[in-house]
């Protein structure tokens, strides 16, 4: 029998309700002869609440007990999806994140898988039962609970789909595709039918709704990935290898992010090793660094300004500053009211020009470009957050998404 | 050092303020020098909260998938005590059942302990943490997740103080101790010092406080156990095996149990095996009977009346009635709306009459007695649940609990 590895986001879970109705959709691909293994995301807003609820214990909330705590939402949502398949008269078992065998590595708050263990699914499944996986949790080779950061659940998929060879792995989700842009922000944005792993990855990383390692994870092993609509049954994105040739010419898509903060670093001495001085800490927290910027030195100083998400930026302050007065910088500076724009295709890499067009048109509407940084395919620049919107319309424009294909 | 092992109920833990309350009365405990292992309970209504939502999703929530559900509860609200003692400074960890080594039978909803291997806490006491454990949960041989029931975090508490060899078991609640009877029914009641492990199992089995099997517990292996407020520093009530005789020769409580129902199987033929057919289905899920009443045989006919926890009279009516019609009784009764009396003291086995008074006292309050079952040191009358409260007082009364001891 094909297997086929399902994901469900938490608007998909949001209440009663929605659960029975993904307990449907979940069933009729059973009913189509799947072997079905559906991670679920936590209801709604629940990792927040958590999340929130931390808080007011603690400023700094202990990662690992945090870990632990919101790995809960997930086992939440998993076990009203498993009972609700039961009361349709499906034979279905929930798995907890441990239970399912997903062994991460120590780093709380975005462990990364280190193997899947598969034993326990199998042998539910040979038993004929589908299989409700808590996404976004894994354990560590100590039985702590690791969870594996926003978006987590998207590699729990992949990561599942993986090890257990199947067919592919259908992401559920409330938006009904890949867009060229977030159609909340671009109303003339228009559904990819497909797009290929590199373009993927990089609108993940500049904004779009999955994770990001999902998609790495998806190109290593070339498992197929089908990004569409829990609420409707329109063909979503399919996001694979062996896009067209035409497709490949051109931007894909426009995306955002405004979850950004920027670090400056005053007044750095100019010479080795202070980069890598400044950056080790923050790694050794395991907060990921985005865009970096080193200005041209004046009399042997120069600033470095370094992006990071948003939610890291206590941490990331805390863990920069020792450093920064160690060296004898002038100061730290930081910024969180900032948003990335970017635009994506594996078009860019043969075809110069995108990047001073991309430039023109947000002078054009006279948004200001904090920071800039290049992939292969992809530009994306920093700007103010309050401007973002209107960044990503004028991008969207300027290279006529709007258009076919 | 001294280990101590402590636990909170849910409504100890019902709010961040609290939760920081509890964290505080832990770090003083660990002030005095002592290791401390504390057990919690969910926080205030959530367990019941998780019950309503499966209930939403299925009117019979598969129990596998509750149990693991309805463990959430406690892990929450214990990795928000270790971070609130990480906050003041305590080395902390919280442990779920699972990673406590809590091994149990595989019967979801009323799990009984097998054995503990408390490794992982050794380790982290070695280690200068206090260890938060979460109760009411453990996990079968197959690692799926099971709750013990009711109260379970008492019988998880006493487990773990067996377990570790703790120098007694502190039970912190909403009340100063254990009382003669409830003290919202009978204001004159009054608290007890100290109460031995029989007297205290009956008053448990009868619908005071604790978790009955955590008595049994505490007796088997000797452990003293305290029972005391969170909110106050009032001495609690000693649960030991060591009551001076003069205590010994009284009624020491009355105690009230809303959650009963009754099942009456009429016209059963009288001959043998016939109780033990209806009894062994009941055996079979789980659920058990307490009250059992059989009539008088007329004309080869009886009716036979036993009592179950309310909220397993769904089930039981489902596990009884195929039998019912297999023996050929000529119906099945059912009534929600009863309770249980009792009255409990060590005195009773040596002195007569005590019964004699209890019916009087009863009479005398205009109130029925629908059925009666006895123990060595207990008489409980099955009452209509409206009368209970007053039936309570009314033996209080009579028994003149509110003098001395």
């Amino acid at each position: 029998m094909t297997l086929i590895v399902q994901k469900y986001g938490g608007s998909s879970l949001a209440d009663a309700e929605k659960v029975r109705h993904v307990a449907r959709r979940i069933g009729a691909t059973r009913d189509k002869g799947y072997q079905v293994v559906a991670v679920c995301s936590a209801m709604g807003d629940t990792t927040d609440d958590l999340i929130r609820l931390a808080y007011t214990i603690s400023p700094r909330p202990d990662p690992r007990e945090l870990d632990l705590l919101l790995s809960t939402g997930e086992i939440v949502s998993c076990t009203l999806v498993a009972m609700a398949l039961k009361e349709m008269g499906y034979p279905a078992v929930s798995l907890t994140g441990f239970q399912a065998g997903i062994r991460t590595e120590r780093t709380y708050g975005k462990a990364r898988i280190a193997h899947i263990d598969p034993q326990r699914i199998l042998k539910e499944l040979e038993e004929g039962k589908i299989v409700i996986v808590a996404g976004f949790q894994g354990f560590t080779e100590d039985m702590d609970i690791t969870t594996l950061g926003r978006g987590g659940s998207d590699t729990t998929a992949v990561a599942l789909a993986v090890a257990l060879e199947a067919e592919r792995c259908e992401i559920y989700t409330d938006v009904e595709g890949i867009y060229t842009a977030d159609p909340r922000i671009v109303p003339e944005a228009r559904k990819l039918k497909e797009i290929d792993y590199e373009e993927m990855l990089e609108l993940a990383v500049a904004g779009a709704k999955m994770q990001p390692r999902s998609i790495e994870l998806a190109a290593l092993y070339r498992v197929p990935v089908v990004v569409a609509s829990t609420f409707s049954d329109a063909p979503g994105t399919l996001i694979h290898g062996e896009v067209s040739m035409e497709l490949r010419e051109r931007v894909r898509g426009v995306a955002s992010d405004t979850n950004v903060a920027k670090i400056t670093v005053l007044g750095v001495p100019d010479r080795p090793g202070i980069a890598a001085a400044l950056f080790e800490p923050l790694a050794q927290v395991g907060i990921s660094v985005d865009v970096i910027v080193q200005n041209a030195s004046v009399e042997g100083l120069t600033d470095l300004s370094f992006t990071v998400a948003r939610s890291d930026l206590p941490r990331a302050l805390e863990a920069v500053r020792p450093v920064a007065q160690q060296i004898g910088a002038r100061g730290l500076h930081s910024d969180e009211r900032l948003a990335k724009v970017s635009v994506v295709g594996t078009g860019m890499q043969y075809a110069p020009g995108y990047a001073a067009r991309m430039f023109r048109a947000l002078a054009d509407a006279g948004i200001n470009i904090e920071m800039i940084t290049t992939s292969e395919i992809r530009i994306t620049c920093i700007v103010r957050e309050e401007r973002v919107k209107e960044a990503v319309r004028a991008l969207h424009k300027a290279f006529r998404l709007e258009e076919g294909g």
